[in-house]
């Protein structure tokens, strides 16, 4: 087993502290929910490098790692945020109750000299951090923590409030905090409706 | 713990035969690879329902789900997506040498009447496939599978080729097998490069 840096840590000690089983993946998977709702329990520094770091081993085009995380903890901001989100009638109030917020972004400069430019920014950078994003709910998930994968708001807002560069696009925000309480399973449809064999 | 259908099959199997630990979120997650060698061991329906269904665990937009996943067995389909990931200069010749190819697509008349149809045909179809495909990877990974991450490819190619209806965009391929031979982890930029804190 390689260095698994914050992860390791976090790792080390919680086998440490309930001497044995952390969380199984396929239960990690099955068992993550959208969290709207956290306690006043702060996320502490070792917490945030790790789900950070989780995000971090996705895969990316050409390992180009487009991603940028910006983590927000001031009210102030964190309420510029809930508002980028309200633009429309679907009001995400708990953005604005969320301990920290993570935006998630993309250097769209990464890929300047890229061959493949137009399909990289459009596709590849969204695929990318959207990657990086499920590994970072997953992380959150497994150590109790509860989060949100918003997608809708308004992206001139986020840059404002973040006082982004123009190569900066912000693509999701993570509301994130300790789960005070959990959703059941939102039903999926059945495997045998979303997969085809052999063509359609 | 719910009812973990396939997954839960699979669970239950590793857990007699190992007599403990499946595999740990984070090591899962540190631990995958982009693999592009694979043995003639071929996948079972078992394992490829797991892995189909870990994908269809993720988030998505109002629980939209609008993925679908063509699994491709067959040498002459799986020639034809390879020629279609070979349209450039980068000859992806480790498709063609796949026991099963799975092809990721997103149905765009899910979003038809959705009130946010411009962004989400744009941005969510893409974030939603993309966060399934992690888990997918992830879920292989676990099985001792090995996968790659390919994007890099002709959309109209891959339509013909798997008679995809217009509505269904494919966006990921994915040649899938048993691990032959493993690379080493390609470099991560560490944390202090890709996180801000606060703003820019």
């Amino acid at each position: 087993m390689q260095d698994f840096g914050f992860c390791g840590k976090v790792i080390a000690e919680l086998k440490q502290n309930q001497s044995g089983l952390l969380m199984e993946l396929f239960e990690a998977i099955k068992d993550r929910r959208s969290i709207r709702s956290c306690t006043e329990e702060e996320v502490t520094d070792e917490e945030l490098n790790a789900i950070l770091e989780a995000a971090t081993w996705a895969p990316s085009a050409c390992n180009k790692q487009s991603w940028r995380f910006v983590v927000i903890r001031k009210p102030e901001t964190i309420e510029k945020l809930y508002r980028a989100a309200s633009y429309s009638t679907q009001h995400q109030i708990f953005v604005k109750k969320a301990k920290i917020v993570i935006v998630v972004c993309t250097d769209l400069n990464v890929y300047k000299t890229f061959p493949h430019r137009e399909r990289a920014l459009s596709l590849f950078t969204i695929q990318e951090t959207a990657a990086a994003t499920q590994n970072l709910l997953l992380a959150a998930h497994a150590l109790g923590l509860g989060a949100c994968w918003v997608s809708l708001f308004s992206e001139d807002q986020v840059k404002e409030a973040l006082n982004l560069p123009k190569n900066m696009r912000p693509l999701v925000i993570i509301p994130l905090g300790h789960t005070k309480s959990k959703t059941n399973p939102k039903p999926r449809k059945p495997l045998e409706d979303v997969v085809n064999y052999e063509g359609f």
